[in-house]
């Protein structure tokens, strides 16, 4: 007898062998509560840019929000529940945007691209979330006479320098304040996945919000200070699957770093509160 | 101005970085011939277990084939194009099967999971062509003593031991016989993509199929032997995205070897042939 | 002309470029401080064992200690300075031993075997300070409801599991009666480099001492708790270059868990101080 | 009772655990033939430099041979015996020079340094042997369009590019011929090993030859071609330990190309030949 779907699970290729396992779903399908974990690191760097650059990062329905601003954070994510307590590092680049559907009139911001280097975690990120994840190396980052550096590389050809220096840490007021202020409604994503065989059309196409609630996430602690971020001119040898989006990401003109924000944070949440934006 | 799809070109997320680079789709739009790589060598191992078991791993639609003979096998590879000469290996497990469709009656090889170390082909295999694509190390085959050795694993917990000796080269006319018999139609696999929000929903549920043609594959050198493969029992710890599969397959009875092949081939397809089952 | 090496600088092979860079010689023969790095968690756990077992251990001049307990110890060590800021992890193997030679009587901790995931301090620890330093994977460990798990392996074969559970924190004030109790004269081990063409021969063969004092050393916090750990039997053909360590590890009884530690410093020293036991 | 160093038998640290395991020493002090294994393609590029920037890396003793040419070879070795059937990769830069010592007068190739991607074979090299050898990744070459490209890294900075393309294959005689050519004695290197706490004196300090007779070596096939190589100047925080030997490296200057070998051997030796030059 074939097998059947389970009613009420979630299934991942391949299917064959039962509901999958992953981030929404454990053994049994038990949840997981991200609480007392995963603890992340994020070093993140802004700048500013040009509005007409990012509106051409930008699908239909979206435009660019208050400021054409780019933040381009790395994070170092252990103890996750889903994975048993191990843990994985992402590169994400992002700016403000609204999003303008026949239903939803969203603003938040914009993850143009999320670097991850654990492919199961891109997986399940890509499909059941939209997120638009791929794989890179990301080293943990060096520390040396007060600079941080983070890099990313694919298959030995580093594609990302970021560099963080003159940290000064907040007081736990202005943590609170800096948690308390809203920033929009969530991270906007465009989920599409190819129909087989029909190379140029889509089996999925539409906008996807992750909320921006997080009740479990607690900011630990703070520090503010300056930085810079470089993606490097790749050719297609160098980089044949990601060349296209590190020089777009390169010819981004650098107008004026905005800062540097180092943040460490506890709790999570499982994202099953990812939804379609009409 | 946000950017529109091109029309004719592939696109998978991010889409914001024009179409995607990948085995179908080069720089330009170019297609990669596949003429004289990629270089493949093909270890595998076959062994008889119960019709029964086989079943409860075919989605509706499918039936097991002739005999309930599942083959093992893993693959290196060498100087793809799309990846600009690098190389990969992959670790895959199949058996005969039949699809009966509303329209498509097809007979073949059905690919119940395919491990691949390297996350680029992973998503464009998922998502393009409906393979049932994951992700484990896969280090160099040992060879020592006549016997060679593949292993597989995940983040440290080696999951798989498959060991191929007394092999004898098949004579050119051997390999031509063997080059001429008809495989059936081709792989068959089950492409399945959840639905954003509604977990236990699917965007994308159907059977396709790589049809079996490959007239750009040419078989250098064929050798047949003994061989074995284990699959070894995994806790969730062991394998938190991975323990459901691996246990299935440890607990396929193997009630007889069916012996052991190794293939070299030069030159393959960029597998645009793919098509959904109806 | 040839090159002449220069007066009053360390060299390593290849000693044709120049004096080599490591731990105690950085660009221009300049010192690293230690000062406020590296950072260190080191994980512990202790069993006792027989006395004879250790015995069988020990070069001739050495005898064991007080009581016949061995610590296996984790460390993962970030913002190494002489590595600019990168890091790495060790898995060490110790017991409590006592050197009589000529002239000196010491008492301490012998280190019997210390692996390490990067080759670069493996060579420069070996050479020069006659650390017993070798090599396999050491993954960040994984942290999951309470407990903690470190593993190593090598070349895909896990060889150790190290776990720890149920750890209550120390009180500054027990972290600092800690700290001042003095554990020895320092860390033993037996330096012995193989005479080239006579390879039952040794070019180097003698006792070396690791001093305890490292005044920059700050203990941050430390935690008690209850431990296991386990070597795992290997063939030959699992660790063809490392079975004889482990599984002389693995037959070591394990009579009693003396529970296990985890302790966070900041600090060191360039172990400049290490020097020839006579 | 403390361990007696068995007579005969070769050591390594850790000597505490029996005689060590190795390419010349087995289980039980087995040797390895090394006969129909291992298999070897070695990739190399020549180049002419200045006679004068190469006498400054030879150290005392040493002159320049007969034509200050570069060669810079990357090799893959799989299926070695003593590591049960694995392998590894190796980047070697030599030269000719002429030894003239009191009693040794020998004529080679220097091997001024020698990368290798695993600590295993670098720890009994340098020990043993008296080859410089050090670590930096290695990745399977690429082959794209006729080119193949070999690349050299250290914790994601990529020092060296090497690339060959329109290769030919020589005639079987050719081939002959050019094996039947005697290449000088050997390999030529320089041993050294710093004295535990005097830091700038040396406990080893002799030159070495790896005699050229490999009896078992058969060469299968070789081509000829043009390639080109480049080693890429580092900063000292890029390569904390690499920078002052990839920079030399980087900074001698390429008069003119001397072509591309691309080499395919089966067989060789333990190297236990290797003997210390008076």
């Amino acid at each position: 007898m074939p097998y059947k779907f389970q009613p009420g699970k979630t299934y991942m290729m391949p299917t064959h062998f039962g509901p999958s396992l992953g981030p929404r779903q454990g053994e049994g399908g038990r949840k997981f509560a991200n609480l007392d974990s995963p603890k992340v690191i994020q070093r993140s760097v802004s700048f500013l840019t040009n509005r007409e650059q990012l509106e051409e990062l930008l699908p239909e329905g979206f435009e660019v929000g208050a400021e054409p601003v780019v933040t381009v954070g790395v994070s170092c994510m252990t103890e996750l529940e889903w994975l048993a307590g191990r843990g994985y590092n992402m590169l994400g680049v992002s700016f403000p945007a609204i999003f303008n559907g026949k239903e939803d009139h969203v603003t938040g911001s914009f993850l143009t691209v999320l670097w991850e280097n654990l492919a199961d975690p891109i997986i399940s990120g890509r499909e059941n979330l939209g997120f638009s994840k791929i794989y890179c190396e990301i080293p943990e980052p060096k520390v040396y006479r007060g600079e941080t550096h983070c890099i990313a590389s694919w298959l030995g050809f580093k594609f990302m320098d970021l560099k963080i220096k003159n940290i000064t840490q907040l007081t736990p007021e202005e943590v609170a304040a800096l948690t308390s202020k809203q920033s929009g409604d969530g991270t906007l994503h465009y989920k599409y996945i190819t129909k087989t065989g029909e190379w140029s059309s889509a089996d999925v196409s539409y906008a996807v919000l992750t909320p921006s609630a997080s009740p479990n996430r607690v900011v630990k602690e703070v520090w503010r200070g300056e930085g810079t971020v470089q993606f490097h001119k790749a050719t297609w040898e160098d980089l044949p699957t990601l060349c296209h989006i590190v020089n777009i990401l390169h010819d981004l003109e650098i107008k004026e770093y905005r800062g540097a924000v180092v943040t460490k944070t506890v709790g999570g949440k499982d994202l099953s509160d990812q939804r379609i934006l009409r």
